[in-house]
């Protein structure tokens, strides 16, 4: 059973659900509404405790946020961020990855985010990384046709391991970066775990994977 | 004009036809007469000073291996490698490598290997990095269906780019490698210059990728 150090989140979620939606099944296909406009949705999976999804959300207004965690006592720190910053194109989901075609209908969403991924690093834990292949054909569902992936992560193995599996899969590999502190990318909003990994001198890793549809799939595209 | 800083080195290499093929035109399709077996042809594309094909050449005895490289003045430490341990198996072309096809008939390479390839950094010089998508072109015509380019170099930049470049073509990434030599990767043969720059601390990337034939790229491969 998972620890529940923090006995309080499950209430404090409970009453907040203009934050943490608390009928996420009933939300499917419903998502434009609730945010009550037309905007890509970008979806972050494993939300942690919010920084990098409520830095997003405060930058871009033009596209709507939804953080998703499965841990009450993690979440509920993501939750107090979104509370403070009060975006109307930010909310969170508290469930479990493996579900998320429960919760968004066939081309719902336009991108997900994965950030600092646990690594799982025993060969035989591999099924439960967030790239492995079935979870990547739940985003393939849920994602729009052209619809990617943004990964970051400083675990030299997952990143390895995740570019493989990518291309296994089908996807096309448009950027990477081997030392994103270092690079050129603008407009990185880091989570809390990469202040402070950088900050002792860990790199970076970072791609963007884009899903082709199936016209592009079956020829060579150059 | 380049510069010949070793102005003996084109008798040298004429005198030396056994090692250095002097009519590679005519040898196109005949690879495999020359070496006198049926063996898999693995090529070397900027063989360099040649340490790492006469390398490959001793430990695989039953490869064939052709080292590469436009350079006379260059593939002559290569020749003298050959001569010195003088193996049946390992050849070497002093070649353009735009021109293989002029030199090899189509499917006939089972892989292509590029060892510390010139970054050529500066964007406007992209189409003169060995892994462009003209060079990979060139490499699908004389490879086998299947067939693979086996990659490393120590240029961050240079991988990034290539990574992408290769998904861009369709090729799929079978394995990466992020830092060869503190990785499981068993065989390594190193070339100089990789002996130099890890010897100071420099990383080495290493990727394999391989040309799907058509029957596969056409569907999802898992």
């Amino acid at each position: 059973m998972r620890m529940r150090n923090k006995p309080w989140a499950i209430d404090f979620i409970a009453d907040h659900p203009q934050f943490v939606i608390s009928n996420p099944t009933e939300a499917k296909g419903k998502w434009h509404e609730i945010f009550g406009n037309s905007h890509p949705i970008h979806i972050e999976v494993g939300t942690g405790k919010g920084q990098f999804i409520t830095g997003m959300a405060g930058q871009n207004d033009s596209i709507n946020y939804i953080g998703i965690e499965l841990s009450e006592s993690i979440i509920v720190t993501a939750l107090q961020k979104a509370i403070e910053v009060d975006l109307p194109n930010l909310k969170l989901l508290n469930v479990n990855a493996e579900k998320l075609t429960e919760y968004f209908e066939d081309g719902e969403i336009d991108r997900v985010y994965l950030n600092f991924s646990d690594p799982w690093p025993k060969p035989r834990h591999a099924k439960r990384r967030l790239t492995f292949k079935t979870f990547l054909s739940i985003y393939e569902r849920i994602l729009v046709d052209g619809g990617e992936i943004h990964f970051k992560t400083d675990n030299q193995g997952l990143f390895e391991y995740s570019l493989t599996s990518f291309s296994e899969y089908g996807l096309r590999l448009q950027y990477v970066s081997l030392d994103l502190h270092n690079s050129k990318f603008e407009g990185n909003i880091m989570t809390e775990y990469e202040e402070k990994f950088s900050g002792l001198g860990q790199r970076i890793y970072r791609s963007e994977v884009k899903f082709l549809n199936e016209k592009l799939r079956t020829n060579k595209w150059f």
